[in-house]
């Protein structure tokens, strides 16, 4: 009874984490799709109660007959209203939720909403319950005494090996990797618009994680158990990521260290309730250095786009936290042993049975629902639209830090070159040669200033490099004018935007012609649409270079250093 | 005895709904108010715990009488503190606050900090009160059997109507509706300066709900069933809502989706514990759409200003929640059957009673609370105030985030001509004809930069527009002079402030004379205060519109499109 | 049992707390450091976990032996998991966690990691669970009936004194005092860089606060006694300083009032579950005017520089909670009574016992702390490394908004003359004589545009200030340029930061000679290093003052006002 009431308080904190998730993941990406990001989140778990509650709580608890493979719904939410389970129910659906939840950070940010909404309906209705069903259901694998207390397979991996082949399906956002002249890749860093966001996030989803892991506590000693190894395990994950990335790249990594301790409470998630203190702790090092480098192989070798690091936090210590059930299970009311703990290899065969049977399915189904997605409506949104941002294009919402310009910190990192499918781009962009000539021997100095829209820039920057401007200044300005711009909506309300947010760019040269600067920059910046900017030239009187005292034309050249 | 623990949890949960509010609020307003509507949130709660101690507990859960009118106070808490039932102290009182904080939002960004608190001490100490103990504080609307099982109507319909009389009296904020030339209304959006904030709200609210909903409960097994319908409900109305907006108007809206999720939650309070699978569904799938709808009707129609939509989440709902009891009720441990349920009418007709008593004798005084406060002590913010935000001039504080240089997304919409009791405005201000000429053949090209305060640009842009300006740039700069500028305080401390935020807007002219400019921005500008600012006039090379390939003169003209 | 699952409930409510103190901290500080102060706070709790693991927790709870001064160590957590009270571990963690955590936000934005990282262990380690263990694990003062419920002593004061001692040996942040001519001290206000962010921490400690409070309680009546005073106090308390600020002021301050909640909150716990609702109220009232007080003497008379307020908040109000237990108490069941409720002086000489025993034990030990650390690794970052932020010199997190270009409220503050080690600095910088010449009779109007550092703005504005400029423009701009800038790191990624966040300073003169300031300007920023920035010179046609309708020379003088 009284376990009973802290069984209903545990669901509501693994609610909560609905709160955490959003805050991760839109803290890590940028500003410009926050409303896109925190929409998804909360259409995932709105669209997954509709159908968990339709269809799947009866694929997952329905009785799973003489196989195990999948329950029998039975629907006593409606037609038992008063008799059915709903503790039971709460408590599945806020744990359904989660595992949905956890993908769309990794797709963040360049994936249609349509189709996010068609995945989480899919996941929810068929693809979680089942799984979920062999372990907690009464299914197969609970037959067989595989162990996950709290879902680092059922629930973390299946999210996370559903993000890692959503990510992969996807391609890499635009900009994430440039393609060199000699062939090699280079990542580039997307930072976040947030750290204060995401780690608000983090330490939201540690609190909620005491009632996803304890929840389903026999008793209160069980209970304290699991909020002891639920504590030691991040702390400790913690800890060593923040010595590890302090080793490896010379100072300790702040969203790093934020991914370590959600990397340790994943880890401990399976087993919480049967390993004793030193399982923790070594569970812990390992995961805190495992995300680490899995962001890392990840992102460098194999070239999947994850912003928020969902891959490396939830499939790769989902898995890890699972078979170290079978290495470190200890608890005698369970009636079994880990591999360390004397049990030989029965556990630990059954745990990686478990991830490869539960893995396998997940990725099949995956891979055919995001594959039929991409066929049908559509899996990703158009460059332009990623380029722009997912929230005006996706939801009208111009801007969802209204009284602020944002303006990206990746600005100079991509151009608008052709994209091929894999997000790839050549770098840089060459001119055509004929534009390259110089003048000699000028002694006016003259500064170009060029207004264009912030998705341009790249291209821009390229072009100038191209015919030899070695600097420029940029600001962001808005743009007033009595032509009709782009609008958006609020709350079902037209905006008329006369103030268009645009990068003003001033160039100063001298050797460079700056009729040469206006031919490339126009070059660079007609489409013959609305909003391709205008060109103003000043003249200079003088310019200085402070580090070295030169003046005029000197100051404009590159110096050897 | 179980049960009465977790009746001090949930407790605890409804008072972190203070922290939802307060993140919802700010969000979906102005980052110039930031600090006033944290404080007033803050302030609600604190200001109505003092009252409510000192006399509302006892008007609310004193004895009844024969009448059921009002309590008789007893002051256990000062008298007998070790007998006393604070259990029900503390529960009472976080629903109270509750009630007092959905006010903030309706009347948010022009409301007098002095006048709100006045207001919160208000409802606090006689009139939640007394309309909340008819119906659980053993009143007579309880002797009817009314069923208002957390509060849609006792809390949200009453906090409703409070904000919308509240609203309505006081009028919307600056720029909010344009009076056009031919007599219509236009209502500007004015969005918030945080989404992510809002959600963060949203998501804290719905996790508290759990508490405020299921609170009460009689055992586990009602919890259990109040955590159902309290998530199917919400769930659905944002389903619902996405859709709905999704078609209305071509994209599915962020910010009234949140709005959605608390409809549904609102929706449901009433009758969480009484109505059935279906019935939760049903109520969810109506409060998703009459809360975009009311939104819609209350601004287009009404034009009442509702900055976060309090009077469509918590006034609508609340009383589409209570009347659905009387359409949905069918837990038989209440001895009640709606309409639907075979109940007959006569649940149906106890809700609307109540509805209708409990909403006039809110109107009723609410009418009288605010007209009081506007005759005395003042009830709005005066213009300069609310242009230039509350937060300095109310509590000293420059910028609530003062590493950033905000600037408002509606800068365009609202000039500061001669504004009606009502807020709106005549749009454009026209200038003096004897300015407008326009001299003939010039083949320079002027930029005239000035440099302004932020409040004062929609006046020069119009100016600007009615002398033939067909574009500008906007910078936001910091001005740095030696004289004195405006002064802040921050923890006690004067702040210099020697850096101040101003606009710097360049004009680039040929057609009109840059003298006409100069003397326009002159008139638009002038007050004689120090801060008017100051212009100035360069020399201008050339310059190329990007779309056309335009150069000089006729890059300046707006073209045909 | 019942209140066993509710001790472990609050215990994870105790660990949320960490959220609400990094959101405070993270709030109440700048932008460049937000990243920082997250880090700090996070591992503040994971290494405090592994230390208090290892060896604090046995000397806090260990038995005491004869004279009670320290517990012996059993180390069960590891010999015996499955009989082991983690119960009690999960709970004293979290509360030792607390006092770790306060004393970070004094310390903040000048404190080196590494430092903070090895305070932040010897506390956990071994200087809290010594005085911890003489109140609540059976030493000394425990057997002197010492009262300190949930520790306004053992955990608020020690923080918040080790705060004190910490923030005094460090010294101010560069800026915050400024040494004027007269030898004078002005104390300069460094606003945070999120109000709301502060709010939303407050509100989550406040929410948390009620498992502080209340976990410990012996059952649901004493639970719901200790709800009440829980609320009572800090309410009253905010009120109180709303009206004592407003009153002192003129005008009701946002920030202090969310410290008011917070100081309320902290003097409460103590006698939270022995004083009454009368008790409740004085000390409250006492709380909200105690931290205005010490907040301004412990700035303006002290010159000791906490940038959140920990020190008036903690240990100002934790000495007096503690103490007002010795005046207050009254609660039957603890058979003691308080001065004021006829109990005599007894327990109130026990309380001052303990705070002087406590604090001077605690003042002791951190002064040997950190002065050790500063005789070592070092506890102070370099001024160089503080003025562009611990974000970035500390964890190669190049922004942690990086959307958004942060620009600092307080840049009119700080210049970069020699800085002595107090952090008192000479102002105004004076320049060499021999440049003060200005030429007679000039009628032309020059814009000089200096492109520099942030961190060297100070400086400049200085310089100018000396050469007779009397106004300048400062714009946040992007510099783009193809040398090698600085590099940061985004998650193990090099970040090339082609674009780098520059001062664009435009200043136009026309009494001033042109070439003076540039002469000028070029003394103020060159250092011979990348970076140093560039100067252009252009040509103004004319000048109006908005204000005077001055036009030309006239304009650019300062004006009698």
């Amino acid at each position: 009874m009284n376990m009973s009431i802290w069984f209903l308080v545990g669901a509501i904190l693994v609610f909560f984490m609905q709160c955490g998730f959003a805050m991760v993941e839109t803290g890590f990406t940028r500003a410009k799709n926050a409303g896109n990001i925190i929409m998804k989140n909360l259409m995932d778990f709105c669209i997954g109660t509709v159908m968990f509650f339709l269809l799947g709580y009866g694929l997952m608890m329905g009785p799973h007959g003489a196989l195990g493979l999948v329950g029998r719904p039975e629907w006593g939410m409606f037609l038992d209203f008063e008799s059915f389970d709903w503790s039971s129910f709460v408590f599945q659906l806020v744990f359904c939720a989660t595992a949905a939840t956890i993908v769309s950070g990794a797709m963040a940010e360049r994936t249609k909403f349509s189709a996010y909404c068609l995945y989480s309906a899919i996941i929810s209705l068929l693809i979680y319950p089942i799984e979920a069903g062999w372990v907690w259901g009464g299914g197969w694998l609970s037959r067989l005494s595989f162990i996950d207390f709290a879902g680092s397979c059922v629930i973390h991996m299946v999210g996370g090996l559903s993000a890692l082949v959503g990510a992969a399906i996807l391609g890499p956002r635009i900009g994430k990797y440039t393609k060199n002249a000699d062939g090699s890749i280079t990542s580039n860093a997307i930072p976040g618009h947030s750290v204060t966001l995401g780690a608000l996030g983090v330490f939201i989803l540690w609190f909620a994680w005491y009632g996803f892991n304890g929840a389903a506590a026999a008793d209160v000693e069980e209970m304290a158990r699991i909020f002891g190894t639920t504590t030691i395990a991040p702390a400790v994950a913690t800890v060593t990521c923040m010595l590890f990335t302090w080793r490896k790249n010379g100072k300790p990594d702040v969203s790093m260290c934020l991914n370590a301790s959600l990397a340790g409470l994943v880890a401990i998630t399976a087993g919480c309730a049967s390993v004793d203190a030193l399982g923790a702790t070594i569970i812990g090092i390992v995961s805190g250095i495992l995300v680490d480098l899995a962001v890392e192989v990840l992102d460098m070798r194999f070239h999947v786009d994850d912003p928020v690091g969902a891959v490396a936090v939830h499939c790769v210590n989902g898995i890890w936290g699972t078979i170290a059930v079978g290495l470190f299970a200890c608890n005698e009311s369970y009636g079994t042993k880990g591999l360390f703990y004397g049990g030989g290899l029965r556990q630990l065969g059954v745990q990686c049975l478990g991830v490869l049977t539960i893995g396998s399915y997940t990725v099949l189904c995956m891979i055919l629902v995001f594959k039929v997605i991409r066929g049908t409506i559509g899996l990703r949104a158009g460059a332009e639209e990623e380029i722009e941002g997912l929230d005006v294009t996706e939801h009208g919402l111009a801007n969802a830090y209204a009284d602020f310009i944002p303006i990206e910190s990746t600005l100079g990192v991509h151009s608008e070159g052709p994209v091929d499918t894999a997000g790839l781009q050549p770098f840089p962009l060459t001119l055509s040669s004929g534009l390259r000539e110089t003048p000699v021997g000028r002694k006016r100095y003259t500064l170009v200033r060029i207004l264009c829209d912030e998705a341009r820039f790249g291209t821009l920057r390229d072009t100038m490099a191209g015919i030899g401007v070695t600097g420029m200044t940029v600001t962001n300005v808005l743009g007033c004018g009595t032509q009709k711009g782009k609008t958006g909506q609020y709350r079902g309300i037209e905006m008329s935007m006369h103030l268009t947010p645009k990068l003003q760019v001033d160039i100063v040269v001298s050797k460079v012609d700056p009729e040469l600067v206006v031919a490339a920059a126009n070059a660079a910046l007609h489409t013959g649409e609305i909003g391709d900017g205008k060109i103003f030239v000043y003249d200079v009187e003088d310019v200085v270079r402070i580090r070295t005292g030169e003046s005029g034309y000197d100051a404009l050249q590159i110096s050897e250093l």
